[in-house]
């Protein structure tokens, strides 16, 4: 395997056009999510439910000017959905009353790459642990990253 | 290495809280970013630029029911970001005058796990091709997933 900048290539190669076909990145979890909610709802659903965020100490210092208040992006893993197959490629979510939808048309967690996005409010920040509003993961998800929700910025 | 749903697990195990300390996940692109603008903003700064998202044909499906004029958000990675190491957790971003900034406060491209996030306009949908406005992007960008930029859906 060749290992590059940004993760483990396992097979293929760049083509004329910069692409890197079949290539694939590996993502570690930074953190991990932390609740005693019984019931979260599903991705994407509307929830007051709180818990935290605890990300690994080695990272606390990228948490710096996170602040009460803020929402937050936070893109994570379903870790326990099944595999993704072609039948998955278009499903019934019960949003639209079961009608028949592209998957990339939903938040449905059972997509080619099993990747979720929320977004929190953060209530406070202990060190390496963000406490949150407005959890729609399970306890244990892993997290591959968060980002502030801010207006796009000016160009410079 | 152990083959599970989500990816292909390099180390680790799962504790007794569920979580899945050490694990990674391996992701793999369902598309590539096209484009043939000169300059393209950094990511996350407001964008004019078009393009066209080219998605692998076995996807095709999963594209059915996105519009023109909806706004997607894209999560792709920062193929030619530099690796990350510690010294990028805190760093000196332009948009608040090199002002000093946690990582996660930021949309820099140099961050533990390489993905980034975009928020892009639908000009139209050609069989596995979308075509888009605003990017922030380069030509070549791998991008690993699609959902709707839609309100949190009511529970269920």
């Amino acid at each position: 395997m060749l290992k590059t900048a940004n993760g483990t290539l396992t097979t293929g190669e760049t083509d004329s056009r910069g692409r890197s076909e079949q290539m694939s990145v590996e993502m570690k979890p930074i953190g991990y999510v932390s609740t005693d909610a019984e019931n979260v709802p599903r991705s994407w659903e509307i929830s007051d439910v709180e818990g935290d965020l605890v990300f690994d100490e080695s990272y606390k210092d990228g948490l710096s000017d996170i602040i009460p208040g803020q929402q937050i992006y936070v893109i994570f893993q379903f870790h326990q959905s099944p595999e993704f197959n072609s039948k998955f490629l278009r499903i019934n979510p019960p949003r639209y009353n079961r009608k028949e939808m592209g998957v990339f048309s939903t938040h449905s967690p059972i997509r080619p790459n099993p990747i979720g996005l929320s977004i929190l409010e953060v209530l406070r920040v202990d060190g390496n642990i963000i406490h949150v509003k407005g959890l729609d993961m399970r306890n244990g998800t892993p997290i591959l990253d968060i980002k502030p929700k801010s207006q796009p910025d000016p160009q410079i």
